[in-house]
């Protein structure tokens, strides 16, 4: 069986595994105050471009999106988020659980338009009501996005500005940002992300590593105690040294990036074979995650093959699938899922 | 001035006055375990047509539907309802803030279409992700809708019916409930709404009282330890008998039905003359709410001799404004406006 | 049978009830924003002897506490209390649900020691793990407190230089504030308290009003959109002005403070009884809450003419009562009560 | 520098890295739905004794503790542990932040007494306010606990029949659970634990995994949805397999318990040094921490040569601290600690 149905099915980079294997048998003081996070975090601030970029580690994105929208919404606020944005639909309310509403906005191919953000907020702020009301209290978006798609710098930028405009930070779900960054045609680098984010995240866990995203503050701007509030969401993780020697791992001679890269370059040839095929992209995305709409014969000769993710049925006939690659897609694997289309 | 603005501008119905004048030095026991209470919820019970009906008072809406969608809705799921709902747009987030999620489905004219929230449960239960999502766990309508529109019976039984499908209890909030019950076609009695909703609230904070809201679950449903539930939330009145008194007036003689059919008939007046006089009624409603889409002179115009309620800007050049009678309203009053119009 | 169960039996003082009739049909806007609410704030800022203080009005005594401290306390942090704090023990976990823990230190007869809090958060801080425990991010006494017992300017001002010291608000409950600042013997005046707390609540529930707490910020500290933090908690009141009359009411002419005072003498005498008939006072404390430690037979005996407050059993002979006066308490009612004795 | 500061220093033990390291490329399906989990699952039902318990995999300790006793807390109720237990001084208000008090009674040597939790429960249902108040929902105790100490059969049973008399289920947390059941004296098995705890616990992080906390419900009593409610507290690993592997090999050939006799071997070698040259064990405690009461030069000499836990101040001059072993401690590293002493 071909695996193409997610990118967090395999362990880790085996360069990751021997960073960990390599701790070996020494001692590490608790919760990320080790000198292994010290060297991660230093690597990550430079690749960053950010020499004061205040880093933490978390285990997984669910987990980081609530820590960080929870710290920095204020209590009378809610983050405002595209409809198909992961916290809105793929995190089980753990938002809402956080006490924090998610305001939604339309997405086009998973992108969040930075007129409508503005448009959302100037009709907020003309209600006279609007003190009864959520306020929008920060923008969460996703790089690459739910759908495989990537902003571009203006893109981004123009959302920071509305953002700011309204006084909200923005917050960059990175949980993909490797593929992101490294897609054909993306125009941005984790410097320009560093510049234009007020925080995001770096992930982890579907890019190499076992477990792991993470988190930066760019701006002085780390909420208080935040240590403590991980913490207190159940997810400060005892053996921090683990996130650090992965990050460090991942963020020596450009690692994430270049397998981040093999991943889209597999997706890219997969592209290129199904629209040869004739096969229908359900969106125009450049990185490792290929949604096509599918006839039902089509899916079930595929998926005799492959493995693949439902997204959704798109009508009585037609099913919405994801082939997605990753960091340990192979050029065999490649080849023969090409084949078999 | 002619207040149209909303329905709970005055203090309360000369009854309910002397009701509350009427206990002068008497003592009573705290938290609602007085007889007064006692009385007021035998009343409730008879006119619901339901004798072992359980009956809470509580002091206002936005607490009504923090506190009942709390205890209703289990900890993994989020309450349904129709996007226009109050605790969607209008409880700064009261919902959210007690942890669940507000899942939205269209509105039509402010009413819940029982086959779309079909539709979306069985979407819902169709996604092989839906571990990962946010389950419906209770329905909310409201009866009159927040666009002054009714639910009939049918419509409302078929929306129950599915509830029960996907094990959903239905909520129904009645803060105007006097108003939707008296209204001209409305086809449902109060007897009907108990047999038809696990849980609703008869309002008096806007038919009459000077706050209050009574919560009615018919069906041996109540949540456990609600008293206790209710003081966490800081809910408990200490005086609950203050809020018996003003029920037990409201439902003596029918007084509750008969002042809320007074706002109705002068509604029913100024419709009757906005179509006469050619303006333009944004939704088809039957109730004290009444919604017009006016261009910028007239509001104006009106809006040097009458307070009205801003809704919403329909465009460039007309907004949508509430003319809202009351309990209180009276024949001048509406003829006034009339003649204004 | 004599009423001295507790201090908020009756419906309201006749003055607020005269006040309350007055407003007639007039009608007023919503949630606070009207002239009565603006000139009730204003009689109240000035009694403070603070031109520039905040104030707002809330229904009840434990959703003012739990607004307030939820508004005031980091959300790393919790609120200091006494063990015998209203927070602490009365109110169903209100603090918790709203996300803080109550950390505790012992009381004395009720009331705080300004150095056990120094050494509570000198404690906090010299631990090397303090920063996976919960911060003490306010202070909480009431004034009276618990147990009737008052705070002094000097133990007050004392805790206040403790909590600014680790960088904490100081606030105070005073749901029966009228009875402590008319005490014999108390030192301490509205302004020496509008001086020395950050935010403080003057309860109307308990002393004249029907319901009602005025919550005053003194130093241009309200938490930022307070009002919206207030309806997120389903704590705003719709007819605002309900609560603004009532004020207004209480703060003219020195009402509220007038008729504090009769429920202290009422008290005061009997006390005095009670000490000449060599009864034990389980608390030496000098506004309307009398604790007495009884024995089974004179409880029985008492309780067939006089409804009294079960406190706790003392052990198994004896029972602490509370024997309450109010602001409603009459001469002659006091006399009945002590010939009973 | 010797280590004996916690015992969650070292990544894991080297069959847990083996088996990770063994996953090789292989792919496995997501969030715990994998056939090694199963596998692993079923291990742990086996040792256990229970072939229908229901096994669930998370990460870390405080993370389990607020997903368990939210999940089994009713809402209206509190947690009832010990003053020293984990939740109530080191999980940063965890439980708290969930919702939900922690009910604290006194300690022993860091054990709970039946007869108190009695005790406490019986004055809760006989005080007259107790709706008033936060009821007791479960019971939480850790074994071994934070002192280090471990419950008998019989003192365990005890608290199960009182939790159970009021309606409570008993939840123990075991992040040290193979340090309590393999220590000299402890007369309980797994299976006993799984007879007598309606949900526990055993700990991975501390005893040979890098992370993971096996949750094991015993009686057919998993709270619906229980998966869901893990994603909304941002607790479910993607790559559940990860958690699996490693119980999979914690549970072969009885790893898990043999590594934990070794920490107490080398404990029990260290406590007798201790006992014989002089020193103040602060705790009779049989398990991997051991406390001791030092005097400053004592101390300050130690630490020149060896890193320990710093627990609390004594008095002026003497000061707690915690040697601990693990299943990492060797035979050299013990005898290097036991000759400084």
């Amino acid at each position: 069986m071909l695996h193409f149905e997610n990118d967090y099915s395999q362990a880790a980079h085996p360069a990751v595994l021997d960073a960990l294997n390599a701790i070996g048998t020494d001692s590490y003081p608790g919760y990320g105050s080790d000198a292994i996070c010290d060297q991660a975090k230093a690597k990550i601030r430079e690749a960053c471009g950010k020499p004061d970029a205040d880093v933490w580690f978390l285990v997984g994105g669910t987990q980081t999106n609530q820590v960080v929208i929870d710290a920095i919404t204020p209590p009378y606020a809610g983050v405002v988020a595209v409809e198909s944005g992961h916290p809105n639909v793929h995190e089980a309310g753990a938002i809402e659980y956080s006490g924090h509403k998610v305001l939604t906005i339309p997405h086009h191919n998973g992108l969040m338009d930075a007129k409508e953000l503005d448009e959302f907020c100037a009709t907020f702020y003309a209600d006279g009501n609007y003190e009864h009301m959520v306020f929008p209290g920060c923008v969460y978006v996703s790089q690459s996005s739910e759908y495989g798609t990537v902003y571009s710098k203006e893109r981004l930028q123009a959302i920071a500005d509305v953002a700011h405009k309204y006084d909200m930070p923005l917050f960059v779900d990175g949980a993909r940002l490797g593929y992101a960054l490294t897609a054909t045609g993306c125009d941005m680098t984790l410097q320009d992300l560093a510049d234009i984010a007020d925080v995001f995240y770096i992930g982890g866990t579907k890019v190499g590593a076992m477990f792991g995203e993470a988190v930066v503050f760019t701006k002085h701007n780390t909420p208080r105690h935040f240590l403590t509030l991980i913490k207190q969401h159940g997810a400060l993780l005892a053996k921090g040294f683990l996130l650090g020697v992965q990050f460090d791992a991942l963020f020596t001679d450009d690692l994430y990036f270049r397998i981040a890269r093999n991943a889209n370059e597999c997706a890219d040839r997969i592209r290129k074979a199904l629209r040869e095929k004739g096969y229908t992209l359900t969106f125009d995305a450049p990185t490792n995650q290929i949604f096509v709409t599918l006839d039902e014969p089509t899916r079930m000769r595929l998926e005799e093959h492959v493995l693949l993710g439902f997204t959704q049925k798109a009508d009585d006939t037609h099913t919405v699938m994801r082939i997605c690659t990753s960091w340990a897609t192979t050029k065999e694997q490649t080849d023969q899922l090409i084949d078999l289309l």
